[in-house]
């Protein structure tokens, strides 16, 4: 079952040659979530094979336009192209509903379904949004404008039947949804077969937490405590802390310092600064921190570890 | 002196794999002018090699998405990276500013720049901007929105002072600027000099007329008549003319009758709908009615005939 992002741009500020600005998509099992919309993300989702008529919840983490200009024309297209019954629901911090209802009506652009925004607070931590597979939760972040990250935990699936088992001791349809739950089962001849014979362990609910764009922010670490991937930005290399805290930013430093904090199995930093030469400088500084970090990259599919 | 159309991207509604929105930068002489700002028009820049530093004319046709979802984060870019005291003027039909406002409000992006908004009234033609080369004049077209057309008409260049007669006659400095405008020159010893001797005819001034999105509309011949360079859009192939009625649009065979109608030296076709396999079909039915009829193609550049 799939738990995987996959970054469709993941640099600051101006776009440039292979440098997009934030939006990222993640799978769960059969669901796919967007987060974050900067400028031309269609266009990115069409070159990384992204179906955009399997997404229709949006997380937005904050309304800089390097992570929402891409919003509106993302939905247009939906509407021009698509079918959408469901409507599609949009979570993000106050503002953005005004933003996109304005462009809609400006450009004429009469929507075929209903759109429907979801303010979160970026003060607290709580559950914004959760379907059959998924637990949505807000993380209050620190930036120069309202900003709130997510932490998707994926809900503990059901114990793996085993088939042999179910010829073996006839166990009738009507039963394997208990013992799937945690049930024993009684035979015809009244013997008691104990769950853990019947079944396998499922695999661990997986977990991604998403904070961009943001200070240093210890605080968080309960709540982003042990996932398997943690997007954490580092706009600037830790020799530029100064403009880091001026702008409200993290270096790759602090990022690392956050994924030990937190005991994460993956550290993906990105949110790159134009004024560096490489990005692969980021790397260098927070895998001295932290060594099981990856370079955020447009196009690149990051798997949590434990994926089958 | 240049005169050419760089086009970066010509295609209708959703953008997708090397089909982008509408945007063209138009170069006439030193100077460079943007027409449509559909999204990631900014990146389509830099891939085309375009200097962003030296626009600061904007021209928006109307405020359907496709040609102007790109311009917040065009202007968001250029404040974040640039010097512009002289500000930016943006030519509209009305709603423009309040669309850009609201972004640039919401997503608290300061400008380090004046932005002048110019409200064009769609109904009529007339000049609406002017500076040392171009004049612009707007064209009134017709589609589902208020639309405007632009024209842009080079100014009358002087004519070009031959340098042997400077010393052959004696032509003191003062006497040039008058020289190529066409006066003649009377010698130390009172001989007159006829301009014809003196000087080269420059060339003649060239002009680009922008037709997009409009249904077919005769009335505005006279106004584009005899154009170097005409972009009209078609959207849609003749045998689906009613539905290119029905979305106010035109036809391939439609925008070559306009050419035809108007005298033009070339026509380019563009915004092709998303519904045909090839361009080029919309190429051979233009081609049929009107020769000299080339494809709109992103990254291509179109010089007026009488380029040098």
């Amino acid at each position: 079952m799939r738990f995987d992002l996959t970054i469709l741009g993941c640099h600051s500020a101006s776009p440039g040659k292979d440098r997009f600005p934030s939006a990222q998509v993640l799978n769960i099992q059969k669901n796919i979530y967007l987060i974050d919309c900067g400028e031309a993300t269609q266009i990115r989702m069409l070159e990384n094979g992204i179906k955009r008529s399997k997404i229709s919840k949006i997380f937005i983490s904050h309304l800089h336009g390097d992570h929402v200009f891409g919003l509106a024309g993302f939905i247009t297209s939906i509407s021009l192209f698509e079918q959408r019954p469901a409507g599609i629901d949009i979570f993000s911090p106050p503002g953005l509903e005004e933003m996109i209802r304005t462009q809609l009506r400006l450009s004429e652009s009469f929507l075929s379904f209903e759109l429907r925004f979801h303010v979160v607070d970026t003060d607290i931590h709580q559950l914004i949004f959760e379907d059959n597979c998924v637990e949505v939760f807000s993380i209050p972040l620190k930036h120069r404008i309202s900003t709130t990250g997510f932490l998707f935990k994926e809900k503990k699936k059901p114990r793996k039947m085993l088939a042999d088992c179910i010829e073996q001791y006839e166990i009738p349809y009507q039963k394997i949804k208990d013992i799937k739950n945690g049930a024993d089962f009684l035979t015809k001849d009244n013997k008691l077969i104990p769950n853990a014979e019947l079944t396998l362990p499922p695999i661990p609910p997986r977990s991604f937490a998403y904070c961009s764009d943001t200070v240093f922010k210890p605080d968080i670490i309960p709540i982003i405590q042990n996932v398997d991937l943690l997007y954490h930005e580092s706009t600037f290399l830790h020799e530029d802390k100064e403009l880091a805290d001026k702008t409200m930013h993290s270096t790759a430093r602090e990022a690392a310092e956050m994924a030990t904090l937190a005991n994460v199995k993956c550290l993906i930093i990105g949110h790159f600064s134009v004024r560096y030469k490489s990005s692969n400088l980021f790397l260098e500084e927070a895998q001295k921190h932290f060594p099981n970090t990856v370079l955020g990259e447009s196009g690149r599919i990051y798997k949590a570890t434990n994926y089958n």
